[in-house]
């Protein structure tokens, strides 16, 4: 039997060593199935356990078929379990009780003036129509939203919720726990390796390796580690992709955008690299985008990775300014698109010997409760988010120019009085109510520096999330769905639309992966 | 002024180390003119010498404008010098005398369909529509076109056109003679390093380095080739980058398309490096498509480079079949899209011991005189073309079974006789106004591997030759041309197509680099 495995490896890494380009789907391993030893059988296989991954892995056990959902890292989530959680969709009951009038049209023209009109468009359709039913199904599994309605930078009205803090987790967890209570297997320390494909290029199973040791040294590329144990396994339906974005691996996120250098800090958990997709690249995936990555505008030099600055930063931009801190002056839309925001401060922070003057965000103690208590201690508490009891301290312990910084403020707040910001155009919302500016001690400030967060591109799919090839063919059996796809968001991802791609795109490829199942199997 | 000139690099590196991700185009440079001390102004800088580059020289001098272009290379002409030739247009002369019926629409139609619907349509159609004029634009500046009308692969009617032999360098020299008799300033082994930008991000110039060593040691990146004495020249008007693509850059076309592995061969001649695209990358210039690389199906393993196989192929693909030499069989129209036929080559041509079958194709002595004589000779003078007296005899010498091989000929010729290709769905076309089976000796055959041909990805430009930031916004004074750019051929370049779309949108750069220079000079 180990003689027979170790004949299959090798006509894997024989096959692999010959140029695939462009013939058709060029698996490492063009199986015919009565040559593979299998070492399991499932109908469902779901690779990644963030948001994607959780909502395939219920919506397959729904469908009542057997269902695995593997992660490579020793805890579940990725990046959804330190996301903060915020999910923006059209006619939730919080939108009803705020008599917010919205549409999918309008989420979906955000979405395409945030991606600079690169997205694919029938995928920004399909999350707009259907983000209400992903809530609604998440909620049916045990997820809690609180009765906040945000407005994230970049959106036309007031439309992100949240579960009842502000953490991803709180939506991954009760997923996870729902499926497994309904007999869904979840294994950690599984990494994906290559699929199995029949000779007629559909997807039948995958390799894996099992007690995968994730190594966190990041000078070390994720293909060099080959940590593990061989395993086979058959995959009757499909394979859902949802294994995120590739914001960590320093050296393809460079080779795909050279701006993105190894200097930048990331948002995201470490095991966000490019080694499934750089897999299934190199057996004629077709990919889209992969040259746009997001940087987050409410990183802060402060702290390291995503942090406590970006949860309060929801209400700091929304309720204050942020100002050059050589002159005290605005120079943004405090609530434009990430992707807009982000440029803007690496345009004006640089100085000419290289070094940077952070921007700094301020707002006042009724902008602050725009989030919870706990938010704004646990920024205090990290020295991130600084309280002031006057401007003039603020602008004294940042160097900024106290007329400059008090001439801002003024001018805003007459902005905030009349509804119209004539020097940055921002929109103005009321908080409980109230028109907030900037005028009621404590004041808060925290500093700005944008981090990679995101990233647009990944594997092409259509709206029922069915994986192309590089000749523009499904590949039968291979789905995807979140931050591993690329096109919904082209350019730039708008804030909070993450989790409904998630859940949505989840969802459609688990149940198409699990009626395939029962199709194939009779 | 040695020493200014040393503190201007040294800023110069300074800035391009800090992280420029996203902020507006980083520049390495952001420079107030009057620090910079410019060896030489200029109205227009051409950067590159193919077909782009020559049309935008012809341009640019007809407007009487101050202009130069420069070459890496000590040779001019890159890829198009050793390009065949062929040029696809709506309308020419020849398709008139052989009453061939074509329209701006069907080009657009056949571009689209090789390019997967891929495609930025609008540069198709610019394409489509000034392709006639392009080719009259050479005939006025010295160019001979001979009296051939070609069909080739993925194209719906025969519109191809050639100069008096099959090379591009007869395209290229005349364009470049007639434009240095008017005053134009040819420079080889100038490189183009860097954008001179002004502090509002518009190009007021360019550093590049005069008498630059190219290394042929392919196993050496372009970057660390530091060779050749810094200049800076002010440009008035704008830059057309025409420096094409980046099919010989071994490391860069894999990180774009890990298929394209280093063993693959390439057509291109050795400068096609990612050197020039790379350094706009870094400073956030937009670029699309990078992942799109073109196979062109009609390389030779017996023959390294371009050779003289592609040229070959135009008549035995058209009047002949290409079989698997296992079997005999055909296996693909020979006649689809470049991307159709080297894919199905790619996907037959594999041993399950990694070892390669290369098909063969063949055709009779009326097919062979679908090109001219002396390429038939260079063919079989570089043993690369073979001829044999009998299909037993070729059988033989290809191991191809006799049975299947004649099954295939007899089949094909009753497919020619009725017009229609049962099995394959060939497009029959007559040939001096008959009709072309493989039934009189002598016979020809080669055989067929892909090889790395054409990038269709670069920078993303407007119909206007603009280039594109990755916000979305023009920077004034960049303009491009041919390869260089991304968007037209979507996912493959239709075969023929790369010349027209290199002197419509040379000539488009030109004019508007030129223009530009009369409105900022007054």
């Amino acid at each position: 039997m180990k003689e027979s495995r170790r004949t299959f490896l090798k006509k894997i890494s024989t096959l692999a060593s010959v140029a695939l380009a462009g013939g058709g789907l060029g698996s490492s391993v063009f199986a015919k199935e009565e040559d593979i030893k299998w070492d399991e059988s499932w109908d469902v296989v779901v690779v990644g356990s963030g948001f994607a991954g959780s909502a395939a892995l219920c919506e397959a056990i729904d469908m009542g078929v057997k269902t695995l959902m593997i992660e490579k890292m020793p805890v579940l989530g990725g990046n959804s379990a330190i996301n903060g959680g915020a999910f923006a969709i059209v006619g939730s009951p919080h939108q009803k009780r705020k008599n917010v009038e919205d549409s999918y049209e309008l989420y979906v023209k955000d979405i395409k003036k945030a991606g600079l009109n690169l997205n694919q468009v029938d995928l920004v359709e399909t999350i707009a129509k259907n983000g209400y039913d992903a809530y609604k199904f998440t909620v049916e599994r045990g997820v809690v939203y609180r009765d906040d309605l945000g407005h994230f930078g970049g959106h036309s009205v007031p439309r992100t919720i949240w579960p009842e803090i502000n953490s991803g987790g709180k939506i991954t967890i009760p997923l996870q726990e729902y499926a497994q209570q309904k007999g869904a297997l979840i294994r950690t320390r599984v990494i994906f390796d290559d699929l199995i494909l029949s000779n007629k290029g559909q997807v039948i199973g995958i390799k894996v390796r099992e007690n995968y040791d994730f190594n966190y040294n990041k000078s070390v590329d994720e293909e060099d580690n080959k940590s593990g144990v061989a395993k086979f396994y058959r995959v009757y339906g499909g394979v859902v992709m949802a294994s995120g974005g590739f914001s960590y691996d320093i050296k393809f996120r460079q080779e795909m955008d050279p701006t993105i250098t190894p200097d930048l800090d990331c948002t995201n958990h470490y095991g966000a690299t490019a080694y499934t997709l750089k897999n299934l690249m190199k057996i004629n995936v077709q990919t889209v985008d992969l040259n746009w990555i997001q940087l987050g505008p409410w990183g802060s030099p402060d702290e390291k990775g995503f942090g406590i600055a970006p949860v309060f930063a929801i209400p700091a931009f929304a309720y204050g300014i942020m100002v050059d801190a050589r002159t005290g002056k605005r120079f943004i839309n405090e609530l434009a698109d990430r992707k807009i925001r982000a440029d803007a401060i690496l345009k004006i922070n640089k100085n000419p010997d290289g070094s940077l003057t952070h921007p700094v965000v301020i707002c006042d103690s009724v902008g602050a409760t725009g989030t919870t208590k706990a938010n704004v201690y646990r920024g205090l508490h990290k020295n991130v988010i600084k309280k002031f009891d006057s401007i003039e301290e603020l602008a004294q312990f940042y160097s900024i120019p106290y007329e400059g910084l008090k001439k801002s403020i003024d001018n805003y707040n007459s902005y905030v009085k009349s509804g119209k910001d004539l020097e940055m155009g921002k929109p103005f919302f009321k908080l409980d109510g109230k028109v907030v500016d900037i005028s009621k001690p404590p004041f808060y400030a925290w500093r700005a520096l944008p981090k990679v967060h995101h990233t647009m591109g990944g594997v092409k799919i259509d709206i029922e999330a069915r994986v192309y090839d590089k000749q523009n063919n499904i590949i039968q059996g291979l789905f995807a769905a979140g931050e591993f796809v690329g096109g919904p968001h082209g350019a730039s991802r708008l804030g909070s639309c993450a989790i409904p791609d998630c859940i949505v795109f989840g969802r459609i490829a688990a149940k198409n992966a699990a009626q395939r199942s029962m199709q194939v199997r009779g």
